[in-house]
């Protein structure tokens, strides 16, 4: 029976890794991806991490792992399959048939991208779709390409491909943008960005790989000829898991508060997955460490 | 009329100067200091601040300035005197008469070293006295020394004296430690340190320089002949200025939650100074981040 099962490996799952093993709570940090780092493995830049200004996505991850392995974190990859109640504690079932007891879990998966749920996205995903600009942006080099969204992903990608792209479309359903307004002014000022604003995306059509965008404005249908679409409007909480053990909000995120504790005792939840102010590398790693001191007084109450 | 001032330079302070400057928001971090970083710059070494491992405090206080200046921070070097409510938002007045007007007040002010208040406490500080094991270890190389108190800071005071002293007497009134296991059970290793548990400091004796401490037991008093007393009781959260403006615990910590607002709209809180779970550099860096979002999103309803 372990203290502590964290699943994800995150900025939050990884933060929370630390503080277990320093706090000597024996625990293992249960990953699904091929790597450690959740969303920032596939972030070119990271910039708002204050003391590691600037720094790529991946080297960020790569620097929580470094940590975590010199502070003896334990991790396991596999796919969760199941976490249920037992007694005194809750079962762990992994990809494989594989189970872990442990007194406590803290969740800590994160969010995925949203989709716009469009004829031809499904279809042309991995063939002109992308819900990666920093991933999938170099094979699109003097090519024209629309992004969706109005959020600070969105103008950040559109940013990042207007360096490399012929032409960026920015499609936004609205005339203001959620993103912050510095993103917003620096995107005004690129030459070969073109606002496309109060119109929303109908479909996107192609021919093996995309050649064009629909969208569906206040003065009718217009057809945007690009080669690529980059799909940025939000994020869903991968909270499947805790349906049917923990309250959810309407938006799936798990309720919880800053203490990271959720509606069933024992059962925890860290960064992005949680209903919060602020989704950030600071914050999932403030969770972690938070997380893990509230794991330490919910197990001495045992 | 700015749109935030920002008390404070240590980790909070300066993360939310980060996101300040970030957001374009016209901004000063008033820093009391003579430099910035806040506690920290007083700590020999980080080791959980995710992503920095075993970095010293200086050097991590120095990684946040240089992340601040990059991004255009604006600081001001001055004392707050008076915070008060003004038509529209509110006035900072400084040392030295200097006065700036601003929509909302960040506070960010920290907490500072909680005193015993027994006899020589007062006299004999600077002289033997010191609420800083890594600021003043090195002067008592080789003498006998004694750490009051049971919580992490206490212990790992100890730990750090151990190498350097003869020997440590570690004061504390109950068995118990609040400190983390991971660092008692390197306490308990230590062959120079002697734990005084079930004790209270009763006075500090000396002629000039500090000669001897005496606690009182359950079997009575106690002279200890040690050369340096380190306090290590706690902390006082700073905020005096606040103590007719908003809701303050009892033991003077703003009453805030995670997105930082007290109970005066347009006053926030931000990092040890307020009502929160854990008390680090991780969290209180996450905390100058939300608190800048909660500005913005305040700034846009006014």
């Amino acid at each position: 029976m372990l203290d502590t099962i964290i699943i994800g490996a995150g900025p939050a799952g990884m933060a929370a890794g630390i503080y277990a093993a320093r706090a000597e709570l024996s625990h293992l940090v249960v990953e699904s991806g091929l790597m450690s780092g959740g969303q920032i493995v596939n972030t070119s830049e990271v910039d708002n991490y204050p003391g590691l200004m600037g720094i790529g996505g991946f080297d960020l991850a790569m620097k929580f792992r470094e940590h975590c392995d010199r502070c003896g974190v334990q991790f396991r990859s596999a796919a969760v399959t199941e976490v249920k109640q037992e007694e005194g504690g809750f079962l762990v079932s992994l990809e494989g048939g594989e189970t872990h007891l442990a007194k406590t879990v803290l969740f800590a998966t994160g969010a995925r991208h949203r989709k716009l749920e469009i004829p031809g996205e499904a279809e042309y995903t991995g063939s002109g779709v992308s819900y990666c600009a920093t991933c999938d942006g170099a094979f699109f080099k003097g090519k024209e390409v629309a992004v969706i969204g109005g959020g600070d992903v969105a103008v950040e990608d559109a940013l990042f491909l207007a360096r490399g792209c012929k032409k960026v479309y920015l499609v936004h359903r609205r005339e203001e943008f959620r993103a912050a307004k510095t993103l917003v002014s620096r995107l005004r000022a690129c030459e070969n960005v073109e606002l496309v604003l109060n119109a929303v995306p109908v479909r996107i059509d192609g021919n093996g790989q995309v050649e064009a965008l629909l969208v569906k404005g206040a003065d009718g249908e217009q057809k945007l000829l690009v080669a690529g679409v980059f799909i940025a409007v939000g994020m869903i909480p991968d909270t499947g898991l805790l349906k049917n053990l923990v309250t959810l909000d309407a938006a799936g995120y798990v309720v919880a508060g800053e203490d990271c504790r959720t509606s069933l005792p024992g059962i925890f939840a860290a960064g992005d997955m949680r209903t919060k102010p602020l989704r950030q590398v600071i914050t999932a790693a403030a969770d972690g460490a938070t997380a893990i001191r509230e794991i330490e007084v919910f197990l001495h109450q045992l």
